[in-house]
């Protein structure tokens, strides 16, 4: 996990330029990483906004157009990733090397773990990292740099993408860990899906009139409510069991804390707090 | 709710100099709401810091010495307020306002309505601001600048005490909201403890080895469980029902939204995140 010289590359397509496909061109921008960034997506001004903000050299709305890129990287929402990787593949050169930056890796690495035409590759990536924020004009060119970047090879992965792939991330400033589609998905329901669930229930909880009563408590507890509904309902429901497993274990834990303060057990409920602390202060170190 | 000019309060007490008694102490001397500010906790190293830090002008070990003030304000653990105001109060001369900082007011203000010494006022205050770190050293002397500060006048609270409250929290920069102790509970269950016993049921959920999979999502929504959790045993336990009935109505949006999961149902699940996102996006105006 050294940060080796940012290795090369050519061309570099990314596939949805909004607040994470605008940070990783911001990033390739300023670390040297790329040659020339191509911007992919659906909003004409949108792109025009990347080209004129400086974060892509071109830009195209057809898919098929990243196919001239040595890597593509989709950044749109989860659930359209596959679908995007089989319409670009055809297009691609022998070598090119096909990546995401999705939240949820194991049904879209079993898609595409087979299918594609012989020498294009598809190895999934999920750099943690992200916003509430949304859409390419909240880019920020330092949003990847010291956050863990999962890659997620499978059997039949060539060594040799995954090396690159590897020096991509590792290029732009992440520390690469590897780690199975399944076990990335297990791993997330909890740090990342469980908790974006919890904090936009807690946000529904709040009733009308209350607005005035809420602290920076409540605001951070809520804070990643206000991601886009669209977004994480796709995330949430393309690693359902996962999600529902974390909120299993969630659920018997917040019993043990309901029971304690039911039961007016002091010493227990100090106890739970007290474990909770210590797990959240180690996050800070 | 207008800003009015700053009243001169003369000596103010300051009972528990840690974060919030700093940050009151630190505030009043940036305004000049008061002529002499004097601390009173348990640790003389810890009084000496607070003077040598400007924060407070004198110090005392004795809670009795806190009857020399014109205003005494109560910053320590809630479930230490009554006894501290019932042991101090004999000591007060006529016209002494004594009030707090708690985060629960419906028992301690039931408890300190009557027996009082003729002369002597309590009345409830939960400025509504706060951190999870601790200590004087932490204090900020805008910590209370807009934000709400809830006083909880009772039947029989003189009219003329609960201007002056008011006026005093006012000169802080405090925006005075008044409630019934009891609605005051109600709702901050809701705003705060329900937040505060989530985000540490959530950091206890997470499993060793999966802190580096932790982006700035699962931080921000377990922050507050870094708080100290003998001071958040005693706030959950002192408004013990009130938090058990938020949580029934947290329960209740909370299988809604892991049945919308469960189902898979796309638009059920987009409606909830979507009404949660609104809500929370309310927050930030």
């Amino acid at each position: 996990m050294t940060n080796s010289s940012p290795a090369s590359f050519g061309t570099v397509a990314i596939v949805g330029v909004g607040l994470i496909g605008g940070s990783l061109a911001a990033a390739l921008k300023r670390r040297g990483v790329a040659k020339r960034i191509l911007g992919v997506g659906r909003s004409r001004a949108k792109l025009q906004g990347a080209i004129d903000q400086g974060l892509i050299d071109d830009a195209s709305q057809e898919l098929k157009a990243a196919g001239e890129a040595d890597l593509i990287v989709f950044c749109t929402p989860v659930e359209r990733i596959v679908a995007g990787v089989n319409e670009v593949a055809p297009h691609c050169r022998q070598g090119t090397l096909i990546t995401d930056a999705g939240s949820v890796k194991g049904s879209m690495c079993r898609k595409l773990a087979q299918g594609l035409p012989a020498g294009v590759s598809f190895i999934g990536s999920h750099p943690i990292a992200g916003s509430e924020k949304q859409g390419y004009e909240a880019a920020k060119a330092d949003l990847f740099e010291q956050r863990t970047c999962v890659v997620t090879p499978v059997d039949g992965t060539p060594d040799s993408e995954l090396q690159r792939l590897i020096r991509f991330w590792e290029g732009i400033g992440s520390r690469v860990v590897q780690l199975s589609p399944e076990e990335h998905d297990e791993i997330l329901a909890t740090t990342s899906h469980l908790p974006h669930l919890l904090a936009s229930t807690l946000a529904a909880t709040l009733e009308p009139g209350e607005e005035g009563f809420v602290g920076s408590g409540f605001r951070d507890t809520t804070r990643i409510a206000a991601g886009d509904a669209e977004l994480w309902q796709g995330i949430l429901l393309s690693n359902r069991e996962a999600v529902l497993a974390a909120a299993r274990v969630f659920d018997k834990k917040w019993k043990e804390f309901l029971q304690a303060v039911e039961l007016g057990d002091r010493k227990r409920l100090t106890e739970l707090l007290s474990e909770a602390q210590r797990i959240r202060e180690k996050l800070n170190q």
